[in-house]
């Protein structure tokens, strides 16, 4: 019982402290420690405890405005926009992306460094996240200090409690405490999370009421994957790893996946497996040739990209079946980089769309594009932090 | 922001009334209005005000005990355990089942009702339901309005904000408002859910820190569905369809469903389809001739059951692939009543299940049989009714 009553204390004092500065977000310098009180109904001995936190914190400041209604005059209070930045960053086998972001939303500012054929290892790719993130801090003279904290974006299995990448084929990284070989060397906290995962929270952010909506994104390009953002948070499983639909199985009988299984849904949509198709036909190195052939009319370039699309409807159809979301964002190269499949893909859904499910979900492209895993980062370093209770350490 | 706000104070008020409900259930006779305010660190006079509500509600009361130790006397409390039953019921083609349950999901005292093909008449089912209500509270000596409210399970589509059957294919039911039936008729509240979703709830709070876990039911017998039970909570959706695994494609060039489309899962593994199968060979008018020609070496009837085994394998893949959760139920009459079944379909998991995966949950049978229905949606309207906030009215 002590265990659960400490934690509900703790729910409620950190409901307060993120309630108040809510309040002062969206009535910046409009708002006083009496209309808080006023407003929440909470004590003002209460408002004045948490304010003061929040202060001291460097969250939030008093302004040099006054009220002007009746009665003692009130010093009103504002975020402070520079301590409620977060930075983003991208981490993939080619590029490292960083960006600082705002409360909002918005990228400040960005930058980026290739990989150069080092994505392999962690110590190399830590140590240019550091660099990327001081060069950002410096152009913006912000000290690293004032940030809430560094959110990162991993293609593989995370677990984003321990700050550990557990697998990552892309980076061929295996059990790597990743997050550790930022934080000893930045005085920042970091949060890392699977890439799609994050990239999920940035694009359904960018929704009008994202935290009541069901969000689903699906991605297909080098790999395919989804995740779902419930309500405004992300919604990992037991082991972070929902959403890994590259190896859910579309046809018993089917194709043989590299994992050894037959039939993974990730062996008919993936960027490798169109390429193995093709080079039935002919040598083929790029996806994109395959789409060239397309639009020359040639036939087995548009049966691979025709089945291709069916497979997506189906992923989307089974997508919808089981977490019956209100939208679905579809994303990765496949789409993003070839106008055309978008539209296949919407036509050949209704092949399979199960009728009680026409009609309650949207689907959309990203609104974010490539800016769509830094922006879901740092939001979700901003969440954790919330989430954690104020004070910020 | 006020809607907001308000939102956050009654959801801060709720908790505390929980929370005292909680403290005093687990510290039955042994807690004193004192006792809970150190608990809690919340002031006297806060917990004062919601332990007579919970008295004014008959949820608690004071017990004659008094504190044996130093100062002044203080009167113990105590749940009423009588105010603290609800009222379970099942609703099939066949049969109407209902239960009195207690706060720890023990079935108290049950009685059912066949339904003489009077399913399809939803005025009727509801006054049989009225009925057996009526005679399972006269049997307890207990007065209807005594019982936290009434949970039902039905088969279809639910919306369990209004009540309403939106569409149930067993019952030919269609835009129903089924809970209002009860109401009008009956001093109780009625929380109305889609069968699956509440047997989950129900075989989940079976086992141990279930409001940890994330728990996936599967069912397989006259329907196939699933339903995600997370950390306490059914998952619900948008539309409370989440699970509809019915119709998610687990072979774009595979059977036409009855519902026009291809290869629907539920076109390999629902009873129905397996004597349609079985027909083609030799007229079988129930699954359990299969098994007994299965059991008797006829190669036709293994390769019926053997390949719904792989189908089912293959949704537990899926599940596991889009959900990522502790524990798996495997329900249905297809297992149920069929001992086999339930390994073969663990022997095909090994060649389907994605190796990351492997290990991370349990596969488990029903734990509350044909009960699970019953307790699970006594379970609902508890948790609904607390969640609501009390008093309870």
């Amino acid at each position: 019982m002590g265990d659960r009553l400490k934690h509900d204390q703790e729910f409620i004092k950190k409901k307060n402290q993120i309630l108040i500065l809510e309040i002062i977000q969206k009535n910046n310098r409009r708002i006083s420690r009496a209309d808080i009180a006023k407003m929440t109904k909470m004590s003002p001995a209460s408002v004045g405890r948490i304010v003061n936190t929040l202060i001291e914190t460097g969250l939030i400041k008093e302004t040099d405005q006054q009220s002007s209604g009746v009665g003692r005059k009130a010093t009103m209070l504002e975020c402070d926009v520079q301590s409620l930045l977060a930075i983003g960053v991208e981490v993939d086998r080619n590029v490292i992306k960083a960006a600082i972001v705002d409360l909002d939303g918005r990228i400040i500012t960005e930058a980026e460094k290739k990989a150069d054929n080092s994505a392999n290892c962690p110590e190399t790719v830590a140590s240019r996240i550091i660099d990327l993130i001081r060069q950002l801090a410096d152009g913006q003279k912000v000290e690293l200090n004032k940030f809430i904290g560094i959110g990162i974006g991993i293609p593989g299995i995370i677990n984003p409690d321990t700050g550990e990448v557990i697998i990552s084929a892309q980076l061929k990284w295996k059990n790597e405490r990743f997050a550790s070989l930022i934080e000893d060397k930045l005085p920042l906290p970091v949060v890392l999370d699977n890439d799609l995962k994050v990239k999920a929270l940035g694009e359904s952010s960018y929704w009008p009421k994202s935290d009541e909506t069901k969000t689903v994104l699906v991605s297909v390009g080098s790999g395919v994957g989804s995740a779902l953002v419930d309500e405004g948070e992300i919604y990992r499983g037991a082991n972070n790893i929902a959403g890994e639909i590259g190896h859910s199985t579309v046809n018993p009988d089917g194709m043989l996946c590299e994992c050894g299984k037959r039939g993974c849904l990730q062996t008919y949509i993936t960027d490798l497996s169109l390429l193995q198709e093709a080079n039935q036909v002919r040598p083929v190195h790029h996806v994109e040739d395959i789409f060239e052939a397309m639009r020359n009319g040639e036939t087995w370039a548009y049966n691979i990209i025709e089945r291709a699309c069916t497979y997506i409807a189906v992923t989307i159809n089974n997508v919808v079946c089981t977490y019956n979301p209100d939208r679905i964002i579809l994303t990765g190269n496949f789409i993003e980089h070839h106008s055309d499949t978008f539209e296949m893909v919407r036509a050949k859904m209704k092949d399979f769309i199960w009728e009680p499910f026409s009609g309650t979900f949207d689907l959309s492209r990203s609104k974010l594009g490539e800016n769509s895993v830094r922006i879901g980062a740092a939001k979700l370093v901003l969440q954790q932090r919330l989430k954690q209770g104020l004070p910020l350490d």
